[in-house]
């Protein structure tokens, strides 16, 4: 795997989450924060952290930023201070510039001023913990489009000992069981024999109402089998 | 579906957009917050919204607290008011508290006073957003164990007009691609002669190291087929 | 007498009264504050006191606080702190856990993580000297239980003179004089011969009633003996 | 009992403890606070409460302060306001003044005033909690001298069904039990028949040294009986 | 001529003296400022002035600014309400957006998101001023290119009574004076016999070094005259 | 030329952009400003720039300030400040002292105080700019007299390739073309066979109404030629 | 005796005790502060008192301050204000114009601004008070030059029961007791008859040399009558 | 002359002002206060000047404190370090405590707690000022009684070259005029031939209502001369 270097701006908590899961993928992270404190605490883990203020163009510069594969702007939550230092990073000719938006109206400067990539953290996190809440069984999921999605559930109890063929979930709810996480491992697309048992974990794909059928009778604990 | 009652108490970024998605699905939020144009803001979007003091256990009481499924406390950035929202929460008797954390020790205190499940945004979205800037065809994706994982990716220029036969990727590299989301739709399980286009959107399963492995042929866009 | 070692930490009114009479006990005491200049002052007064931050468990290790005997959390304001100190501690396996809580809703977020004892002093300081400011002779008191008092009052001077016979308490309010403290000495369960003089203090143990109705009559200093 | 007037100035943590148990004991009281949150809080609690400067001997006056029994000097941590305040009660003649004092100095401001008596409830809940986490079985006590001391100490495991003829704490230690706290009620000098059982709480006069020596064996758990 | 509509946000020092000369010479001004002190002051002298925070979209909209042919953002010292400021009237489709910047970043970033001017007064006023400080008779000037400028000079004392012919600017300095301003009117163009006389100004035309060196002769007041 | 010694005091943005203009006029400035961020930064770009107290006569002194040419008091917004360092550079008897103006009252006392020359450098560029947004076609300006003005126009189109004999501005509309800026160069009192060309640049003298009316046909590009 | 008008503007602890002994004094005084609780509490001690900013030549206007006899700025400590006040009422033509001074400097400006007379009542009170402290019997005294003084001594002990006779200041000391104020009324130029008795008090005159040698003897009270 | 050792604690303008005339006098100066800038620059002028807590009774200790003559508290605004320094002077037993009152009721608890006087510069400076406000001529005054004034007038021109005879103010206004201070010198109890002239002093006894009458004459310039 190529090693790629990033610069991540502002080590605040979804910064320096982001930056120790840069390096625990492998690779190299320049962290700049302007609290000497945070910087203190994240030096023994990443490849470099600096105290810098990365609205001045020759601190950037003296920091090779230029050279980076991709500049991360995390600032928290001062919109001046984010754009500024985007724009440096944009016209210092950083390849990839991805920005953190703290609203609606910060995102849509950051994409005037050519950012690759807007995220919006607490937004998405308020969405897919909103999905969770809601679906007691679900454990994590993946929006394939407006009306499909792949989840992963737990399997409930009223479930263990029951076969794929008993349930049936293609043609009584129309959704595909696509993978049982087991105890023993993986099994990726599962056969009609394979059992459900305690502690699986389902990877169903299917449109969201087949899914919601499916799952709001797991959740009733009173799943009629054929 | 059941629809069920919650209560969102701090409407920061977080709590505003998982109150309003919880409404978008269909369910009642009751949203709390001390600042007032925060309350006149999200007014239409939620069921009620109402300026209180949720440490106060007679403002809870009056809002009839006690009889809600589900209280998320979101408060943004100050510990105190959060765990003492939370303990007064636990003690009203709610049936399900989850509780946003700041820190690590911030996290184990809820845990302490008993709330159901601590939240870290900032932090998991840290950790989603490096696994999305390190593969550039990755938009999402699912950690089903420490090793196994489901990815959406983009299909690379250099496999369009490709069938899954001839890539073959279960036999190259491991990983099976259990969906493909096409224009005209999802494909499930699709079958060997199911050719890649422009535009889809493969979904994989396999282990971390297959899945790295298949990846990086794809980045490099050099992928030799058979 | 064993020698036990104490953490005090926070060192305002309470916590340096508390770990100064610690140590006029015969016991060892760690001071630990925030504030240099509270340090310096009590340097001197306790075997140890040092500048740090209760709430970062590293400094809490390097100081050994998981040996100590004791750890009083007397910290003065924040509750925030109070509560994150308080969770450090316990983690640490501190074999006793004390803390100062400032509201009613701070000591049961205290009890829930799981304090030996939760102390109020304000609350009960309040207490105690509001029924000092009810009986002029009162000098202090101990609640038995909710209807039993044990109380030490001076001898008013209409009692000069008078032996324990003719004033008989017991007799005629119920309640029982255990000691006086005279001059000479104190007098334990004192004989009927024995006469009260100037700057005696009495030591009378009787239900509430009964003491108030015998203090009631010293205040007219109007006793009528037999 | 006679019904007396109190003014209570300050209603912190322990001025509003002392007014509601002058309350409870039967008394008048009028609090004054700065704070209006404060006597919304404290409205319903006391005979009057008012939001007034009491700096402002106008204000003072038309409260009819000159004709109250006993004014409290309550306040919190303003020493200025405090001695202003307190030079107010004694110009407008209230008969008895009694004030909270912060520091040495603090207090002995007060004392040149003219105040009857100061107080110091955190220095001397410090000192009070002190003999309680050295001593476990210590409840409560009352200092009759600087030698001699009134202790409540809950009995021990080790006591259970002895009778005081067999503990026979006076010829062995030289303290006296002059009464015991039983489920059935306070036995006010018990014999030495009396047997001491679970649960019981015994009340001992004797010098320090004296209840030391018996508190020590006590907490041993291996008291040698006769 | 016609009349355009301009609406100033941001009515400091630059904004307001911008939107009252906009006023007199015929146009119609809508003012927008956040501070309603400055709005009761300005509210007379402008067609419309309303206090406003000109970052939210829905008052800009209720406000009509889409149809205003010119919006001047003139915000003081605050970058980031500058910024959003702008975007949000940029994307309202404002025909001409122009913006007073604050430090050269700040006018690259209102470059990127597309207005049509950037404005930085202070910095202009400054080499404008410095010119002025260092011509004892310059009044005002132009620079036509970078060498070539036009000056409005003081005729000094020792021109007083000098005819063209005898001065002979062009012959002996290589610049011309185009014209001047005389008590009794502009002569434009003057003829050779016009004759400098107290008071009057000339308006010169020529390279830099020409009038350079014209001036520093007038400053040392030694002029030889032919 | 002589070389001028000027002290610039307050270096923010009008005083910066005014004593590097200075400097590149060939004289030599002293900068002084009390915030060491900013002396650093113009450190280089000046003769000297130090951190220091304007309003301290003894810091004046030291500086040698009353030797200098002239004295600018650029300070921001601090009225008092400008005020008694003003009076400081006048007592200590500064050839020429110059100050900035924020109010027009702080304008009154400068002028009562001695100053030489009073400037209101965000007053006078708002007057400048507007001028220039209602005349599209406006580069700059001089103000003769209340009537008579300078203009700096870019030719419009509608004249490109017109010689001025057609266009015969004086006949038509009253005001005069006292020069032409081409590509070229200068065109000091151009003749009627001159050709205006793209990218021209015309300097204009002539009344008020008349350059209001030459400019209004350009403006509308409709002018009709003889 | 003729009322005047008098405008005071600040209502400090100098201006508001100034204000009330005009009062007392016969003349009509309007008060100004921009502090409503001070207004409040003059109201009833003046003519009238106005919550006003003094810096708003409309409100001035408004109050018809133009037409007072004489206007005295006694603002605190914002000179600022101070000066701009005060330029407002030379401005609007206050007949008589007094003002307060905090500084040297401050004082030079408001004399170049043209006050009728500036004040330094802390700086002159300081003087008057140390000359009191180091001669214990002096009452008061007022400076006639450099060297000759007028002093109100205390008769000490020593002198009770003497005649001027035998004490002939003039003689011994060269100074003159020109008055003796006595409790049955004063004694203008007393004659050498005139016995000095407890509680009278001398007015003298001399020089500064022959005050201080008459002085001295007198606190050593051993003195030698002749 | 004895030279007598002063502590001035505060110097702000009274103190350093009270303390600078105290040395001038001759005497000797430590001067105190908390503010490093303002011992920097009142050291050359005391005879000491150091940076301390004056309420921190080591602090006064180690300074000697105990052995001055004469302490003055000369504390600004803050009323309880003015009332804790004055009580720890007390305490030490300074000779004679002087103390600065900012109010009434503070003034009242520096009597309380012993100083030997209270001084109210700002206060009485007022009353002093207004009094110089209404007499035109008047330069100083001294109050011998409720009744009787000594007064320095300047001689008002009508007087200019009348003799004492010729004014005669014992008869006509009942006050005398004890001095006379002229250019060559002071006039002690001058004769009736003696004549005032331009520039003259004269220094008058009398009862305020005599001297009232004398001063309005004057005023009017009118003085009828028999």
């Amino acid at each position: 795997m190529k090693t790629d270097q990033f610069a991540v701006i502002g080590l605040g908590r979804f910064g320096s989450s982001l930056a120790k899961e840069l390096m625990s993928l492998g690779h190299e992270v320049l962290g700049i924060d302007k609290d000497e404190e945070v910087i203190d605490n994240m030096n023994r883990k990443l490849t470099h952290a600096v105290v810098a203020d990365a609205t001045d163009v020759e601190t950037l510069r003296s920091l090779g930023i230029r050279n980076f594969d991709c500049g991360v702007v995390a600032i928290g939550d001062d919109i001046q201070t984010s754009i500024l230092t985007t724009i440096q990073l944009k016209e210092l000719g950083v390849k990839k510039v991805v920005a953190k938006a703290i609203t609606e109206l910060h995102g849509r400067v950051l994409e005037r001023i050519g950012v690759d990539r807007v995220i919006f953290p607490e937004r998405d996190m308020g969405i897919r913990v909103a999905h969770q809440l809601v679906s007691p069984n679900l454990l994590d999921y993946i929006e394939l489009s407006k009306d499909y999605t792949i989840v992963e559930l737990s399997v409930p109890r009223c479930l263990h000992g029951i076969s794929l063929q008993d349930l049936s979930p293609r043609s009584r709810f129309g959704c595909s069981i696509v993978a049982i996480h087991k105890k023993t491992g993986v099994v990726v697309v599962p056969t009609a024999e394979q059992v459900l048992e305690e502690n699986d974990i389902m990877v169903i794909i299917g449109s969201n109402a087949q899914i919601e059928l499916f799952e709001e009778e797991l959740t009733e604990e009173q799943i009629q089998l054929t």
